[in-house]
């Protein structure tokens, strides 16, 4: 990427620069770091409900109006402030995977009946904690799931997560197969399928919702594998019989270099319409990663810059243990100064605190002269991020701000 | 690896089956297990001390009795008791990389005098609080570090922190580097070195050790490359004068398969024998996971035994956010079960409660029938595993212990 690719792909309305400063939801990003301290994620509400009203109105263009509910997956980011923001904006529920998880959903004003549980390798701890919420709808990954969910809840209405053994993969990173050539934990594959719909039966378990996360950070050139992976699912679906909904899973993602393009929200609706067509189902969608990835920015203080051997490094006061994905799964978040002109920049390496050799943030930065500028601001921190955060080397304290 | 492999290359006094029963620590495990709940770490205090004095031992042996230190890297596993037991010890010091971990191992009774200090990207904030500490020895890893500590505490002792620009691999693991071809933000490299004496001098700083730290997990194997680096890094110590201490950093490793040979400690000291003879120079290690990884088990409970498509799953109650190695680093924690007969096993996958595909804890485990069994033993689980743990999925409670 050269340096005029660097300061625009990214550029929005509510991210850009004006006049040479910064600006994300309407302030100067300095004066988020000046009031705030670092390391600080700050996360626009706006962008967050952009993001949803993106899907609702692509969804409803499409023809699917009344026959989609969109829930939020919050591990992605369980900031308090943020679910009651989503809560009280009406346009979503919640994917949870964890009772931890529900019950701070319901601390944050959910109801139980505005969630959708998901989960994978399930405790009878967990599973008696989960049915102590009335309306909460589960989904039962594992014939074992069924059992026990059944022993405590039977006659109640279910979903069934299934495993298409087709994934969806972003080219870049194989450690994020959900579902594919190697068979995974998750969901209940085809081989199993019968005995599933019988286990049920035996508990008086009524399947009425299909459900599948198939891959994630999916964008346009990867719809295909989608729709094929949607087609192949209504085997399920009919197997099942008086199936009601179908929950495709979350994975829909954002652009992290400039040559990603957004992902096609009018393809992606058609196709899911094209899909759904006729069938009377409800879908189901659980964005974690689209809603909340491009509306998050990690703002992080300057330690130093300095020339070791051939590179350049410029250190920062926090470390990859308080947002893991660029060091994990090889994600950046692009590093961008709070000032520019713009100026000449050169290529220098953004790196954290921690004394291990994965805490790079970005390897090639195009940076100007930092010696009058005292912060970076971490686009793409959103997601994942401080939802992952550990304490490792004691280092793991920050703060995080939801602007309004 | 076959059956009889993976139920035997493990075993030691205080760790292996008794009657058909896993013994850790001289207790047996599912007693263990059944006292605390689960996921519970559990660590020997006992192993922890052997793993010291082994190393004790082996350095005495050789001829260095006198003239080394050991300083226990807490970022391996910082858990109190743990740090108060290597206190009370009086077998190590230790290796601190932040503030709040120097305020730490203060708190668990070391003196700050006890402590050397080996970090990198440090802000103004940080080295404000450790000029407070008297004594702290500070390694200055960049020009950068040397000017402000210069400024805050000058006319003092420091160490630099060189990068050798050479690294020690395990092959395995490319995620794990250092120093090497790569230029990486640790240390300062020969090209500014020079500079870095200078700088120094301008503070009135003394440079009285020379330290690095280039790979981790190595085994004998690796001692040649480790030979090498210490030759090499002769050049600092005489560039810069009056040094009276090397660290050589940690990196030793344990086995974590059937094809690991333990290190040979009696070669691995005799290298530093022969390369410190005559020097009249005392030298430092700073171990982590060796004298923590093979002390430490996690208990976890199944929740799920079951077929999926092809593979046989063991669902366990704790993921790979509390515990990250295998996940990201691809280093097995093998799991066992707490009875063994030797009864035929089968290979299963053992597999966590986080929704994300890399939650995987071992792909191959040799595993009897479970059905009358309730719990499983992860080992080589003792460092860098509660350490990094996060809240991911709200699924980041477990326990501690430490076994006398
Ligand atoms: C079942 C399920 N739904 C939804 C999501 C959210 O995925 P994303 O953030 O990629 O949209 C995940 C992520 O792991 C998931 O496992
Ligand atoms: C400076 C320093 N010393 C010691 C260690 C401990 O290494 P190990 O646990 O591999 O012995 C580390 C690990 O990152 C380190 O960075």
């Amino acid at each position: 990427m050269n340096q005029d690719a660097y300061y625009s792909w990214w550029q929005r309305q509510d991210l850009c620069y004006r006049e040479g400063r910064l600006f994300f939801a309407g302030r100067p990003v300095q004066e988020l770091a000046d009031q705030f301290g670092t390391p600080a994620f700050v996360y626009s509400a706006e962008r967050v409900r952009q993001n949803l009203e993106r899907l609702h109105a692509a969804l409803s263009g499409a023809g699917l109006a009344g026959r989609f509910s969109l829930l939020y997956a919050m591990k992605a980011n369980r900031f308090a402030p943020l679910l009651t923001f989503l809560r009280q904006s009406g346009l979503c529920g919640i994917d949870a995977c964890s009772p931890a998880e529900v019950e701070h959903a319901v601390s944050c004003g959910f109801s139980p009946a505005q969630i959708s549980f998901t989960a994978t390798s399930l405790s009878t701890r967990d599973l008696t904690a989960l049915a102590r919420y009335p309306g909460l709808f589960m989904d039962c990954d594992s014939l074992h799931a069924i059992r026990c969910w059944g022993a405590l809840k039977p006659g109640t209405q279910i979903g069934l997560r299934v495993n298409p053994a087709m994934g969806i993969g972003r080219a870049a990173n194989d450690k994020l197969h959900y579902a594919g050539a190697t068979t995974t934990k998750f969901g209940i594959y085809w081989e199993q399928f019968a005995e599933a719909l019988e286990t049920a039966k035996a508990y008086d378990l009524q399947v009425r919702k299909i459900h599948f996360h198939t891959g994630c950070g999916y964008l346009t050139p990867q719809l295909e594998q989608l729709e094929r992976i949607i087609a192949h699912c209504f085997r399920f679906v009919e197997a099942a019989g008086e199936v009601e909904r179908v929950n495709i899973g979350g994975g829909l993602g954002v652009p992290h270099l400039d040559s990603d393009r957004p992902l096609d929200l009018d393809r992606w609706a058609a196709i899911l319409q094209g899909q759904f067509a006729g069938r009377g189902l409800h879908v189901e969608i659980e964005p974690g990663d689209y809603l909340l990835k491009d509306a998050g920015l990690l703002l992080v203080e300057k330690t130093f810059v300095e020339r070791k051997k051939d590179r350049t490094f410029v250190g920062v006061d926090a470390g990859f243990n308080i947002a893991p994905e660029p060091a994990y799964y090889a994600l950046p978040f692009q590093p961008l100064p709070l000032r520019y002109d713009p100026s000449p920049c050169t290529e220098m390496s953004v790196v954290g605190n921690i004394n291990e050799a994965l805490d790079v943030w970005y390897e090639q930065a195009w940076l100007p002269d930092l010696s009058s500028q005292s912060h970076l601001a971490l686009i793409n921190a959103g997601a994942y991020s401080s939802a992952m955060a550990s304490h490792h080397c004691l280092r793991g304290q920050f703060k995080e701000f939801l602007l309004f």
